[in-house]
This record gives structure tokens, sequence and C-alpha cells, in this order.
């Protein structure tokens, strides 16, 4: 692993050191897990109690925290200070090149330098991967997909025929690219499958959690834009059109041909119907509804999904309901108007 | 791809032709991608404007839709007449034959005619696979199970052993068939399992979606009745009975022991409690909750469901109650009424 | 299949015997199912009608209840009684040992004694596992995982590297153990990813279902309970800890550091935000959407979650919201006050 004094890594994430500047620091770890040459790091208050106690050759701390005794480097942001120091202990992984013997590689696939394609990979025909990829153990790739510069295909993964995949993307575990649309047609008393003849576009630095699925388009191409994350157990329907920059938070659900534009944020479980436009940068909380389009910036909970304000008021007063009822059963009686019970019946 | 005159195509789907009968057509395509060798359709009258625009040498269109310029044919269903149009130019494509050198297969397996079993499949002691049935990459087909002719097991499917497949069956990616239900007593304070000892049976003409789990009976089976349509990520627990010709969208829920009936519609993210009795076609919304028996026809919206219009009734009102709050108050205040909140201080 | 006498059964689960003590027994069966050789139980009165139809040869039952004609064993609690004698009827299948010509394995790898890998299985090198276990075909083992003893992992599950499971756990096919948690700075308008170089640890006796994911530490460990007992298609997310004893159902979603207790019960389809403390024995509904800490024993539902009397009031009262409105109008009219309408526009 890789190694760096204290005075380099000030200057590595952009604060400044309260401490000395040669120690040797070899390790990330939490504050209650961290040692004398382990960096360590304090984004939240409640953990302040943690501060006198870790033994983290230096803390990364926000401005004007200090240690009872022990070395601090300061800076604006000690959690992304943290993640840069993640990063310079852990950089990707370099993997070998080559083919396992067990592998099932059709004749005229293209592969680029330095690719490594793992036991049990099967590959059809048509294929071409690009340079410095990863095929784990166990990846199915189908027909003439096209697979970019430095992917990582985690095992067991499944890429269906004519998917097109970017350059720096991820895809984990158990997850399938390019199973056919969700498509019937309903015609004397039976459903008639649909042909889906479209594909997926996933576009450079996405990256896909794990058994999450993304359907190919009925016609033309379900896509997944530039730099968007997309967490585990996640459906993405067929012609679903995602922007650049989102993330997808575990089991929500993206219905037919609704569109995400750029930087928008999806919670947990949330689900829209299919034919949405969703404006850029727009949020939704988790296990929110949407079933209209959404303007740019709109942030919403609750199902159906409303403006994020508008919902808190909502939950809040809804508690109070019961004992509602109960106050203008006793209004009614105090004017002398016919209870609502009643006038319900008469309706 | 196959070709087909205009006159050939108005005949196919039972429509009117207005232009030339002895255009030539080579491809289905939408509005905005249509070429002059090219079909498409209008079926929304939000995208009529497209009509002027498109390069399609026929669109299907509804009674009395023309083109300022270009051929068309009437038709009562575009869309229907769309999806005839779709599945003309892509006739299911047939696969070859024959048992790659990498499958693992059980030396009892009876094999129909024309089968082809991909890379990496395994295929244990005891099963039946009918004709013309495909078994793409790395499907896992477990002991004593039953694959009718015409089935589709897509790349890296896992069906468990015992569990029997009708005719012209798809199984999507990454599906799992037959895992134990989830099953557990409690005694002394630990969760024992209850054995699955059951089966799943899956009728004709079922379509299951990727990454969906249907879990084995205890006892008995679980079934899936003919040409029932089931999305991505979907749920049926063990002992679950689903009638013919039901859909299913992605990521639903259906818990053990209940019974849909036929034509049941529903959908996405929906859950079912267990032991339920759901009449035939009946409908439920998207995050839909059921969590009592349903008649036949009932149309349910909600967590707890309810009737659609009710639901969209107190959708509607629900703004409303932060509001109803401090008018209530008003009221009392009014009348000489002691305020609800100290009532409810005293209660 | 194991045979006994019914008086041999009695005294297994504890219970007495009305009839033959001789009689023989061969199976365990549903009411309407069973056959003069086997057993089954009578547990929901709902059922009472099929006691004088069934062939059974004993039926488990209550106390005092009887069979018009036909034996009973009498016990405190019939389906506890029927669980055990289904393991008695089933006990685990011994598995073969061996490790099949297809499967990779590192030549580093430390196996114990009666191991059986199955056909195409990958076992990367540093692993170890331990006694009886079973790989069922297709399996994946990353670099560096411990194996307990006596473990099944089933067709197509996918264990990643480093991961540590105890003895005795099962996991369902296409499960993934130990993907990237999903964690991401934004910076300069970009998701970086931040490193997940944590691990997961299940401990013994716990049962996974299918296509679940559990997500490796971003620092640290996740960790599922002795003894836990997860559904399918659930999601637990990074540095998640689960108690000893719990059970979640199909579908629920963990998110990321949120803690549970030992002996929690979690409905299908619900949700947990991140960071959550979660007491001992607390239960939560189906659906159910849960955002703040929860003490030990508490009992919420609805989403967002509230102590399930509170929800099971505001969802008796919500049909009555519409009415309500209305209502109040009436009010406002009789004693002079301005409707809230009016009120509502001039704010």
């Amino acid at each position: 692993m890789p190694t760096i004094t204290a005075a380099q890594l000030a200057e590595l994430v952009g604060g400044t050191l309260y401490g000395d500047g040669e120690r040797l620091l070899r390790s990330a770890a939490p504050l209650e897990h961290a040692s004398s040459d382990s960096v360590t790091f304090l984004a939240n208050v409640r953990y302040a109690a943690l501060l006198s106690e870790t033994a983290a050759g230096v803390v990364l701390v926000s401005s004007g925290v200090r240690r009872s005794q022990g070395d601090v480097i300061e800076t604006a942001d000690p959690y992304a200070a943290f993640v840069k120091t993640l990063v310079f202990f852990h950089p990707e992984v370099e993997h070998g090149a080559g083919i396992h013997e067990s592998a099932v590689i059709a004749s005229d696939v293209q592969i680029g330098a330095n690719v490594l394609i793992g036991p049990c990979c099967v590959v059809q025909k048509g294929v071409k991967i690009g340079d410095n990829s990863l095929l784990e153990a166990g990846v199915f790739i189908g027909e003439q997909c096209v697979i970019g510069n430095n992917c990582r295909i985690h095992p067991q993964a499944t890429i269906r025929h004519h998917v097109q995949i970017g350059n720096r993307v991820t895809i984990h575990s158990g997850t399938v690219i390019g199973a056919d649309g969700f498509g019937f047609a309903f015609e004397s008393g039976r459903y008639q499958k649909i042909p889906q003849i479209g594909t997926v576009i996933i576009d450079d630095d996405v990256e896909i959690g794990a058994n999450t699925t993304v359907d190919r388009a009925t016609m033309g191409e379900t896509r997944i834009g530039e730099g968007t994350k997309i967490d585990n157990l996640v459906q993405i329907a067929h012609n679903v059109r995602i922007g650049r920059h989102c993330v997808i938070a575990a089991q929500a659900g993206i219905s037919g041909s609704t569109v995400l534009g750029d930087y928008c944020r999806v919670g947990g479980q949330a689900g829209f119907v299919g034919h949405l436009k969703i404006g850029d940068g727009a949020a939704f909380g988790a296990q929110s509804g949407i079933s209209h389009d959404v303007r740019p910036g709109e942030v919403l909970s609750g199902s159906p999904g409303r403006p994020h304000s508008v919902w808190k008021r909502i939950e809040a007063a809804l508690p109070r309901l019961p004992e509602l009822l109960r106050r203008v059963r006793r209004l009614e009686e105090r004017v002398g108007i016919g209870s609502g019970e009643k006038e319900k019946e008469r309706a």
C-alpha cells in the first residue's frame, strides 16, 4: 500500500497541518479503529467525543477543531479530504491481461490491449472490447456489443446483444443490461409480445450496482447518461432516458419512456410511471411515487409525489385527523347542525 | 429482413391504404426516424405535428387522419396495426441446434429435436427438454425439471430442481425459479427452517422478466397461469397462484399463498400480503398495498389499497388538511368551545 | 424416505395420540392431498370442514378437536408439530463430495472434508472452505473469502472478495454478497467513487434468499447477525449491521450504516433511510418507511412509519376527509365565518 507524510497529505487535500510534517502515514481508517500511522476524520460533531480517544496519527478536522493531544489537518470539508485520502491509499487495482482458458469467446471478437477475461465468461460474435477492460468470471456479453476502454464488468453480469457501453463504466454482479422491455399488446383475450428491437446505450463513467435491470428499447434506445450512478436492484424500463450525473438509489423503478434530465437524485424505492418528463436537478424522496411531469429543480416526496414542503405539512397534520373528526362533530352539535354522519347517509 | 408492399401490409393489418400499393417497405420505425421504405404509426394526437415532418413511406393512422403529402393506411387501432407490422419485420429468430462443448449435461437428460444449449449451461439429472427450446449461456436447470417445447431461457437464468415449465415460455436473465420459500418456525428463540418440499409450475405462453424470483411451494406448488406476463425484479412467494393472462409490472411483490384470478393487472412496486384471494380482472395501481381479499373487477390504488375513486378523492383532499385544522380552531373560538387542543390534553 | 409410527410421531411432537399407535406413516401433506399413510394438520378453524373429508392417517390438532372418523394427535401447537413432522420426513439431503472438472479453483484454496463444488464454479485465490459445505453450479467465490462448515451456496450466487461467512449459512441463487457500497463524493459537477475497502461478515445460521444484495462496507464491515433470515430481492447497504435472529421479508431495503438490533421483524417492501438505530425486537409493517431511530419493541406501520395503533386510526379516518371539508364549510356558513377558501386565497 502507498505511504505519505503528514505534510504531503496536507498538500494533497488542500489543508493546514498542525503537527509533525514528517509523520509517515500508511492507511485510512474510521475514528475508532485508527492507529498511529493512519488517517481518520471528524465531519460530524456527534462523534467529537471520539476525538480524544482515537489513536490516529492525523485527524482531518474542520476549522478550529483540535485534539487534546495529537495532530490534525484543518480543512474546509473533512469528509471530502478523507475521500481523497482513501483514494490515495486505495488506487484502482491493476488487473492482469489475458483470456482464461475456460472462457468461450467467438472467433471474430475484437479485444483491445491489456484486457482480462476471466473464467467461464461467454463473449458472442461481433463483440468489441476496448483497452484495459476487465470481464470477471461468468460474465455474458451478447452478439455485437461494444464495450469501451477501462470498463469493469463484475462476476455474473449479463449484457445482452447489441448493447453499447462507453469508457470507464462499472457494472456490478448479477446486473442484466438489455433484456427485453415489458411490451405486450392485448388482443383477443391474450397478450401478444411486441418485438423489442431497440437497444441500450450506456455513456462514459456510469456505474451500475448489483442485480439491477436496464431493459432494451422497443425501438431506438434506452440510455444512461454520462457519469450517472445507479444502485442495486433498480429497474430501468424500455426507452427510459437518464441524463448526465444522476444518482438513483436502490430499488427505485423508472417506467417506460420516462426521461430524466441531468443531475437528478432519486431516493430508494421511489417509482416513476411511464412517459414522464423530469427536469434537470429534480430530487425525489425515498418511496416517493411520481406520476406527473416535474420541473427542473423541484424536490418531491410522498406517494403521490408532492413538493417536499407540502408533503411535510400534510404528514405533520395527519395524526390530528382522528381528533378533528370528533371536534367537528362537537361543533355541529353546538350550532345545531344535524350530524355529518346523518347528512352522509342521506346523500 | 422480410419486405412487404403497402397493399400487402394494408391487408395484413386489416386497414385501408390511401397511396401507392406497390411501394416496397423494409422496416418499422418511430415517426422521427422513419425513412421512405419504412412504416410508422400515429396513435396519439400529441404527436400529430410530426406527421407533416416524417419521411416514412407509410403511416398507420386512425380514421380520417391524412398527411399533407405521403401515404397512410387507415385502421381502427394504429398501434395494434404497428405491433403486427413489427412482428412481420422481426419474426422470432431461428436458433441453431446442438449442445456447446462447455455445457455440463447429465447423462440421462432427455433432449427434444432442434434444441440449442449454449456455453457453460448446467443441466442436471432427470431433466426433460422439449423440441425447439433454447437455453442460452450459463443457464442452470436443476434435477428432474421439465421444460416444454419452444421455450427460451436467457443467459444466467436459474431453474431449481423439479420445476415444470410449459410450452413457449420465456424466462429472462438472472431470474430464479424454484428457490426455497421463506418459511421458518420460531422456537426457543431461534428460527428453524421449514422444509420447502413443493415446486413451481409455469404454464404455457408465460414470459418472466429479468432478476425476478418465483419461490417453490412449502408443499404442493407455486403456479403461474397460462399467458401471464411478469416484469423484472418481481417477487412471487411460495404457494402463490397467479391466474391466466395476468400482467405484473416490475418490482411488485406477492406474499405467500395469495391467489390471483385471471386477467389481473398489477402495477409496479405494488405489494400483496399473504393468504389473499383476488378476483378475476382486478387491477392495482403502482405502489398500492393490498391487505384484504378483492372482488372480481375491482380497481384499487394507494397503500393501504382502496377503490381507485375513493383514493383519488382522499388524495385531492389531503393538501387541504393543514388549512382545515386552522379553520376548525377558528370555528371553535367563534362558538366559544374550548380549543380541541385543550380537550386533547385532558383526554 | 423415512417412516415413523403414529405412537413415535406423538412422542416426537410432544402430543397425545387418539388412535392406532402402530399405524405406519410415510409422508407429510396438506389436508386436501393427504392419504392413509400421511400426516397432516389443522391449525386454522377456517379449514375445519376439511377435517371430515381428509383421507390422512393422522391429523395434528389442537386441544379437543376430533375427527368423525380417523386418528388425531392432540398438541398445543399443531403447526409447530407439523413443521417437526416435515423436518422428520425431509431431512437435509446429504450431498456428495468432490470438485467438478469444469470448476475453476485457484491452486492455494483450502477445502475442508466432504465438500462438493459443482460445475462452472469459480473459486479465487486464498479462499478457505469448511467441512461439509456445498457450492452448487456456477457459484463465484472471490479472493480471500472464508466460508464456514455446512454452508450451502446455491447456483449462480456471487460472493465477492474477502467476505467472511460462518457455519450453516445458506445463500440462494443470484444473490450478490460484497458488491461495492453505493458511495460517491460530488465534486466539480461529477460524482467521484469512494473506494469501498470494507467487507461483509455473515454469522452462523443465516439464510439469505434469491437475488438479494448485501454490499461491502466503505470501511470496516457490513454484518448479518447469527440466525437472521433474509428473503428475496432485499437490499442491505454498506455498513449496515443486522442483529441476531431478525427476519427481513422480500424487497425490503436498508440504507447505509443503519443498525438493527436483535429479533427485529421487517415486512416486505419496507424501507429504512441510512444511519438509524433500531432497537431489539422492533417490528415494521409491509411498505413502511422508516426515517427515525426506533426504540426496542416498537411496532411501526405506514410511510412515514408511525406507531401501528396511530397509523390504524389515521387510515380509518382518511376516507372521511373529503366529507369533513364539506362539513366544515357548512359550519362556517352557519356561524357566518367567511369561507376558508376565501381566507386561503387572501393568505
